[in-house]
């Protein structure tokens, strides 16, 4: 028997394993691809043939003994399953594996899933990893950000591998870097989506502010998104919707294919997760939050036609007031929604001993990813002090930046508001803001009523300890 | 041995404990309670002595087999003890009880704990109740509203014995009635206190508009708050904010009680639950999670001490113009957090097959619990229709209602917006609103972009099916 002759195997052969494998192989890494169906694994060593830019062998097998076979030990499988099968391709895999053999999960695990797993390959003496992949189809051919976790043995060893086929951010740092521990890996990545599901529900709400309440044709928000990627709002979710917003129907219907789209969003739950365990962390996302309620509402198409004809209101905003003060309100949004997500990060980083580098991270999502923006240099540098904030805003320069911007947040909002169009996540993000800066909150008042019906105590401003009232009723 | 003499067994004679079976007693239910220590038993017996107003027998046993002996068979046992005590508690009773003897949970469990604990005992031949009591301490005593559900069969036994110890609603209904199957009751109890969260928060920032934006005085707003409860706003909530409001310290600092009160809004969880379920069954509910989110947020005191002086903006509001359009506003937004909860008690109930009855939840809302308001007689009247909407707001009445206050709502989220108080929650409400209002939503360029770079396809407006399209780059 020839001695093995793969670096790495890929379990799971769809549109993200083909493509990922392709991008390991164009870097000279020789690529095995694993399919029960001999079809299937053979359509994608024809695949490869006919990728010219790659460097590195490309295999498809069929049969799980000799693919296993043909990898150099320790062996590294990376899965790139759909969420379900995660558990039976690991039962699959761990009887025929070896001790130090290395198992990835590149999906979208759940990270307290990816914790589980972790924890009982590890007692089986198998090295395991859980690494978030953003970047979509493209990215994973052309380079995606990677965030692993789990085993930090496992890491090095595949580190080497993995690093030239990620994504470059603009200083030349690769996007790809350690997370931590446990699940940390899927926890960066859930987050991730998370800020994603609000970016885009504050685009949306742009558009919908323009068009549907300003009346703006979608050519002259195509020429306004295309000028911010001159801006500091310069990011990839604002690049393709500048290319969404003129793409023609490809059903030569004669419209613009925007128009033709239901408006009901769908989501896969990682935006979900992200909330969940913000308030399970006890994080305040309500960007995120809103984003995610706001997906949901979206949901009920049918409901909505028969409401709208039901609630009145106005619909209609000058755009000509507003157009001034959008990118700075969005800038204001952005910057937030980042700095829920860091914050939330950090308190995972605490609460589960993940010990995630944070700079890392908003190093890594700079290039590759869906949420890559020129403005996460700022929380590179944020985050690269000595003693770094628990959540960005709390840092002079952020604050600084906000300070100037809030005023553009304020009067769309208020426009909003008055002109009819739901802003879920720019006036959760205001109230967010607004909230920050109160020295004093009315959560006292929330104190005394808890205390009231239910004898739950409070704190004093001028003593320590915990106080009840016996509180009087007036008639 | 003498015949048992008691109808019913409370285990836990905490306040709540104690309260509710003086209650009992009170209407001649004879209670027998449980402590494991003599001097906490006997404290009950003596404390049952000095209340006067009961007829029924009450009794303290610190032997648990005595204890059983005593209660009449089929065996009642209420259980009143914290959360995490009632698995040990069941385990110690399952040993000691017969078949077809009741074991009712009183406290605030998660609805999926008690299906778990309901299926588990219903295999041992015991019958059990998860029910959900609000009202605190005085409407433990004086009448609470009570949501049981579980065994229907033990409810039809119990029943009799716990109608006469709930609220009354001024229609002379009580505010009990059966919720349905499996963890029915924890559930309309959590949502019940999901509501609770948020007219707490609008009423918090009620107060902040006024009072840190405008500088209104607590006694002025105390003369407001008063008003309402003579308007269609009428609420126990309101009703214990007046009180509040002027109350004075019972330090004797010479300030009143409020003023003193630190701004740290605790919570034990029940918001936060009524959140994720809603996040779990995909239905809207944005002004419980940006309340929860808030009280999240307020817990930061000592960072927004600092915060405060690092970020800017502008703080004030013209208290006179203002005025006129909250009790519009907050009426519209507390019309808007039953809406979402009744949305999702309506997905539960379809999903978890619990069968409530949602008219009754209304009802029985009425009176005792702390969410007790005016206004839930329009939705016992709105879902007794014969066709009842899943959302209240899908119903005519409750949308012309909405639509004759929505200006106001949009008056006070741009005033809010324009003079920097944080509306969390009245921002979240009329998005809410603006949503449910909008036949078409931005969501179609949210989907286009989940598209372009997943590859996650989308509906089309004019025809069936799954659509993917090959977007095109501009550079």
């Amino acid at each position: 028997m020839a001695n093995p002759n793969f670096d790495i195997g890929i379990v799971g052969l769809g549109v993200m394993g083909a493509n990922f494998g392709f991008n390991l192989a164009s870097h000279g890494i020789h690529v095995a691809g694993y399919h029960p169906h001999k079809e299937k694994a053979d359509a994608f060593t024809q695949h490869a043939k006919a990728e010219v830019s790659q460097k590195g062998l490309v295999q498809g097998f069929s049969d799980l003994k000799i693919f296993l076979n043909e990898l150099k030990k320790p062996r590294i499988v990376l899965m790139l399953v759909p969420a379900g099968a995660v558990d039976k391709v690991i039962e699959e895999f761990t009887q025929l594996l070896d001790k130090h053999d290395i198992l990835i999960d590149g999906g979208n695990s759940h990270y307290l899933h990816t914790q589980r797993r972790l924890d009982r390959l590890s007692d089986l003496g198998l090295r395991y990893l859980g690494m978030g992949i953003s970047g979509g189809e493209s990215g994973a051919r052309n380079g995606p950000s990677m965030m692993p976790g789990g085993d930090p043995d496992a890491w090095k060893h595949v580190a080497p591998l993995l690093e030239p086929a990620a994504a470059v951010a603009d200083d030349g740092t690769p996007c790809i870097a350690w997370m931590g521990r446990g699940g940390s890996g899927h926890f960066v990545k859930m987050v991730h989506n998370g800020i994603e599901y609000a970016l885009m529900q504050l685009l949306s709400e742009v558009y919908d502010l323009l068009h549907r309440g300003g009346g703006l044709s979608h050519a002259h928000l195509q020429r306004l998104f295309t000028s911010w990627q001159d801006s500091s709002l310069a990011s990839y979710l604002i690049d393709i919707t500048a290319d969404i917003l003129t793409q023609p129907d490809d059903q030569n219907t004669g419209h613009l294919l925007l128009d033709q789209i239901r408006d009901k969003a769908s989501q896969k739950g990682t935006g979900k997760w992200t909330s969940e365990a913000a308030f399970e962390l006890g994080i305040p996302t309500p960007v995120i939050d809103a984003a995610v309620s706001a997906r949901n509402l979206s949901d009920y198409y049918e409901e909505r036609q028969q409401t709208s004809k039901l609630l009145s209101g106005p619909l209609g905003i000058s755009p000509d007031t507003l157009q001034a003060r959008l990118a700075g309100a969005l800038e204001t949004a952005m910057f937030l929604s980042y700095s829920q997500g860091m914050h939330l990060i950090d308190k995972a980083n605490k609460t589960y001993g993940f010990n995630t580098p944070i700079a890392s991270v908003a190093s890594i999502w700079r290039g590759g990813c869906i949420i890559r923006a020129d403005m996460l240099n700022e929380f590179v540098d944020i985050y690269s002090h000595d003693t770094p904030p628990v959540n960005p805003i709390f840092s002079k320069e952020h604050a600084d930046k906000l300070s100037m911007l809030e005023s553009d947040l304020r009067a769309v909002v208020a426009q909003g508001a008055l002109g009819g169009i739901p802003l879920s996540a720019f006036s959760a993000s205001l109230a967010y803001y607004d909230s920050w800066r109160s020295a004093r909150l009315p959560a006292n008042l929330i104190q005394a009523q808890r205390d009231y019906f239910g004898s739950h105590t409070y704190e004093r401003l001028d003593q320590n300890g915990s106080f009840h009232t016996h509180w009087h009723h007036q008639d």
